[in-house]
């Protein structure tokens, strides 16, 4: 509803020809709360009340810290150059202490509760809650055997759902990155908005969307080892895998069992997609490649094989993923969607390594879709469009 | 499912002799996090990174601030005196500027996303995941005709409720309190659980849980305004009952038509229950005893009778909520339960006020339950008791 009441204040602002670059509170804030404020031109003003404070410093999502300039009533302000628009992890920096903004709800990612900002991108609302019919979000605990405790994944059951209690419909699996968890496809990312407006406008099949958690520990083992690792180490990947392996039991052996008892699923391969961002794409590739006699849609958005994201190119179709691409017209013909998507401003490690593996099944005559969602980087915005991109194609191979 | 880890690290801890006041993160910390640690005897240690602040303090709930003490590796530390079992909004400040800590997952309570730590109580476990069948918690979207946007609110569906699509539900429509939200019955008062574990052990009957947005403005209206006002002045009463106003006009004209048109429940007085807490204990009495002929069951924790809370305990109980206990007879026929909650250590005013309402519902006659929550103050540990307490008595009024 923030989003609708911003609406409403952004068009008063161009009828009654309130100054051109006139800021608007952020859709993100808590109720109440005039910063930070979004310029048309997407600069953003940030406030921050620190009375006896000597340094503090913005930090929007990858951009460099912003030193922020103190006034004589304790407050700290800055103004940043246009953002891209979107969603933005942002921090605050105080005296050295890292956190977040009084003023901003808070989302999980980055492994803490991180403040964000919505940015509008002008005329779009594809992930907007619009005027139309909406499916329901449910948070559903659920046992599961293989780690031996109580887990919470959500639940988008479409528009009509609960009304037509005949009615069964396909699942797509939609996991978070590394450093969120399974909240995030709804509160960052409004996964629920984009299927309810792919629906409304005719866009979309009706479908179920799962999303769990992606961390999982095997009931038994010892609790992980935190200690410090450099992205893409050896024992950094040997954890990686060690979770993944365990979250892969977790999807196959609890959630979809779970999901098809419990739900008006359709519960066959042709009606199942597996799709996740990151480091969630990355596990999205390690399950359903190797169960394929369980899923006939994959999508990876900036997270797709593994080895590309930690720089290492060399791929061999024969034996990748236990030569799931060995016999690409088998492949073709098993399964009716293998997806990639990677925004063009991600780091340079990413968006080669994305572009690497595009080449390399090209080369190989693996059929896919490679998207490139322009000018955003690793984050929310590219794998919202990639979702709205990646939805209109699944379950649409009804021949099969 | 944290809470699950705790208790088995609690109880490794117990069984192989470790020292006895070591502490254990809090099931509130972020995954991975270390502190805040929670003793045995529930002193708290607090650990805050900030290698260049002057101060930095730590505030639990409404006890005074604590100083931290620096040590050499940048990190502030302090343990605090034992504190209250139960739910604790707590803050950080830094050189004068007050925020969460990162190592928390923040709740949304006095009026922004704020730090919380669940505080163990022994051997209490009714508000606590179990292994018992749970229902689900679901966002739903709804327009409001009377405030002309979408709003969101939760609801929660008993055990069986998807599986059983014949059975018909009563109702609990359930509201947090001022500077809180929709997202707080649940987030920090595990309402489903709560339920879950008096369903499974037989001592509440099924009901589906509405959680709305106690937050209201009608369409066409000005924006309210926002300029500071003293708590219980003529300004801060006039914009409260302004707002309960339009609250109560979404509640009986949009949100209980929707819910009884979108859920399978009982749409009748008999099977209809309103409570809430502080200021939506305030709301609940404005909105049912002024609608009879909607509701039977009404609860008010730690916030019934506006004029009480206010300070004002004149009560004449023929004309008090047009005159709706003026014939005490007819209203206990009516009326199938009041009940009036409050903790014994809330802030003076709050207390006495709970209590003269007590008395004076007693003295004109006005059959009503009192329920006092021992060592807990004007805190969710109250309101997960009253909730607890309250729910085994609604809907069991059968044979009216």
């Amino acid at each position: 509803m923030k989003a609708i009441v911003l609406f409403v204040l952004l068009s008063f602002g161009i009828c009654f020809g309130q100054a051109q670059d006139a800021g608007q509170p952020a859709s993100t804030n808590v109720p109440n709360v005039a910063y930070p404020s979004i310029h048309p031109d997407l600069r953003i003003d940030f406030r921050i009340k620190a009375p006896q404070a000597q340094s503090v410093q913005i930090q929007v999502g990858a951009a460099p810290k912003l030193d922020m300039v103190k006034a004589a009533d304790g407050y700290w302000t800055v103004t940043t150059p246009p953002v891209v628009p979107g969603f933005h992890y942002y921090f605050v920096t105080i005296d050295g202490f890292t956190g977040a903004d009084p003023a901003s709800y808070s989302f999980y990612g980055v492994g803490q509760d991180s403040s964000g900002i919505e940015v509008p991108e002008k005329g779009v609302n594809f992930y907007l809650v619009q005027d139309v019919p909406h499916g329901e979000v449910r948070e559903h605990w659920y046992r599961s055997k293989t780690t031996g405790d109580w887990r919470r994944c959500f639940v988008y059951t479409p528009p009509g759902y609960g009304t037509n209690s005949q009615q069964r419909f396909p699942v797509l699996y939609l996991q978070h990155g590394a450093g969120e968890d399974e909240t995030g496809w709804v509160r960052q990312g409004h996964a629920n908005f984009i299927l309810d407006n792919l629906l409304a406008a005719g866009k979309a099949k009706p479908m179920i969307i799962v999303m769990d958690n992606g961390y999982a520990v095997k009931a038994g083992s010892p609790p992980p080892d935190n200690t410090p690792a450099p992205f893409g180490s050896p024992l950094m990947r040997q954890r990686m895998f060690t979770m993944t392996a365990a979250f892969a039991d977790v999807m196959i052996s609890d959630v979809i069992p779970m999901i098809d008892s419990t739900y008006r699923t359709i519960p066959d391969r042709d009606y199942r997609a597996m799709a996740g961002l990151s480091m969630g794409g990355m596990q999205t590739f390690e399950v359903t490649l190797n169960h394929l006699d369980t899923f006939s849609y994959i999508g990876g958005f900036s997270g797709a094989g593994t080895g590309f994201i930690f720089g290492n190119h060399a791929f061999d179709s024969k034996t990748a993923y236990n030569g799931a691409f060995s016999d690409p017209a088998a492949f073709a013909n098993k399964v009716h969607l293998l997806y990639l998507g990677i925004g063009t401003d991600e780091p340079e490690r990413m968006h080669t390594g994305l572009v690497a593996l595009h080449q390399a099944l090209n080369q190989a005559g693996v059929t896919h879709v490679f998207y490139e969602s322009p000018g955003t980087a690793h984050e929310w915005q590219t794998w919202r469009r990639d979702l709205s991109d990646f939805a209109p194609r699944l379950f649409v191979a009804g021949s099969k």
